[in-house]
């Protein structure tokens, strides 16, 4: 069986019992480790499972070659690929359940939380977000702006937007990826100040009136079920469809953020004035 | 501490195992039993946890009276809720942890998979999910049908749809509500086969085209992580913004479905003729 075991947001104790025992029954555990991050290291996992864990990076899980690695005998035996978050955050892992189920090996995917649904975490009614958008490093060169459009039509509906903040993990600089020298950048993680700036440079090229910084309310959700600090962060565009309890509950954080008062207020006063929401 | 523990979305051991040592820990632990359901039965979790499970009915999780008993004591010893699937999936726990912070009561939210999450698993990419709509059972004099403008607004923009599928738990019919008296109907819960008669039933009135049963794709998401069979189920209505490894990875489940060829053929050919896919 080729199991994919969703980790959870936090730590090496989020895994779920079920995810607990394909661990315990498999002969080789792959953790993947390019389109998140866990808080804990990898030594600290593999004391807690009793597993030694070969990490996978973004050759192994992508190419054919890599994979077929990683599936090696699980018709035979148990294989589990471990992902922070849940399987289906990203579409490599579509890929490699394709390809295990083309080579006649049986799968299973234990699911867990992601940043998907634990955004709601922020107080926002899950309901009332739109598409999901990602935001990736500006260069000099290169400010994808696609984001822009979707905020914009989450907007025109009323409906929040989750961002996801650019991570960069085993990258090459441009020098050694030219001389095909494996020599990798330490990881970068995108900071929600850096997204709000970013955010706001392409509002003043497009100019649509999207995103103010007077005007639009926004919440920063930090490592959900740990204590804000460490990436990876993310970002939510709070959309017009706002509901009075959401204001209530954002507003705890609000003033949690500021230390003082002023925060909560004017996070009610945009509320209430922008976002016409009826508060006491 | 007041736990608020997701449990996932299928059996007990779906739950975490920072969830399991705040069950263990808690002198009272309720499970929440109405806005979704468990595929198991409370004894079975109840022995697996090794806990009495207290049933919090819809009246005691909203009512401030019934909050306050749950919440009771919780500033001194550990008190656990239990709820199907993620915290975050139903107002109604955003609105208790808030009352439990007026108490200055501390709080501690559990994550878990969700169908917000899970339904990831139907291959359709999350970045590619607007808005989420409810369906509730139609009666003969009532039919809300504001889901339809919020299906075509994510159809617009080229989004797919997950549709919520009503479950009816404790609910009193109409005589025994107006005698008072506390008898309650069989619980129900909504098919796919019914969703789409109710769906069709709703285009049929608006005409505006938004959903077609010849050339709307659609895929029925059973028990996420256990068997297709028992409720809950959920559909998601297929956007055009469809990528070709989600038409390859949902052919597999209109294969098996149909039990034959002919249902994978149909797929494909609506998601390269209406959906402008390329395959091969």
């Amino acid at each position: 069986m080729f199991y994919i075991i969703g980790l959870g947001l936090c730590d090496e104790k989020d895994i779920t019992l079920r995810g607990l025992e394909a661990v315990k029954s498999s002969s080789r555990v792959y953790l993947e480790a390019y389109t998140s991050i866990l808080m804990v290291q990898k030594d600290r996992l593999e004391s807690f499972y009793g597993k030694e864990l070969i990490i996978a990076d973004r050759d192994m899980v992508e190419s054919e070659s890599g994979s077929d690695g990683i599936l090696k005998d699980a018709d035979k035996e148990d294989v589990s690929l471990l992902v922070v978050g849940d399987p289906f955050g990203a579409t490599t892992h579509t890929d490699i359940l394709l390809r295990a189920r083309n080579l006649g090996i049986p799968t299973r995917v234990i699911h867990n939380a992601s940043i998907m649904n634990a955004v709601g975490a922020s107080g926002l009614q899950l309901y009332n977000f739109g598409q999901t958008v990602s935001l990736v490093f500006f260069t000099e060169t290169w400010k994808p702006d696609s984001f822009y459009d979707r905020i914009k039509e989450n907007a025109d509906g009323g409906l929040h937007t989750l961002v996801l903040l650019d991570i960069k993990v085993k990258e090459q600089s441009e020098e050694n990826l030219a001389r095909g020298r494996k020599i990798y950048e330490p990881p970068r993680y995108m900071t929600v100040p850096q997204a709000v700036s970013q955010l706001l440079e392409i509002e003043s090229l497009r100019g649509e009136g999207v995103l103010d910084p007077e005007k639009t309310l926004a919440v920063a959700v930090g490592r959900v079920g740990g204590e804000f600090g460490p990436p990876l962060h993310s970002l939510v565009i709070v959309g017009k469809r706002l509901h009075h309890l959401e204001v209530e509950y954002g507003e705890m954080f609000a003033e949690k953020q500021s230390g003082r008062r002023e925060g909560r207020e004017r996070w009610r006063k945009v509320a209430r004035e922008v976002y016409s929401v009826a508060l006491d």
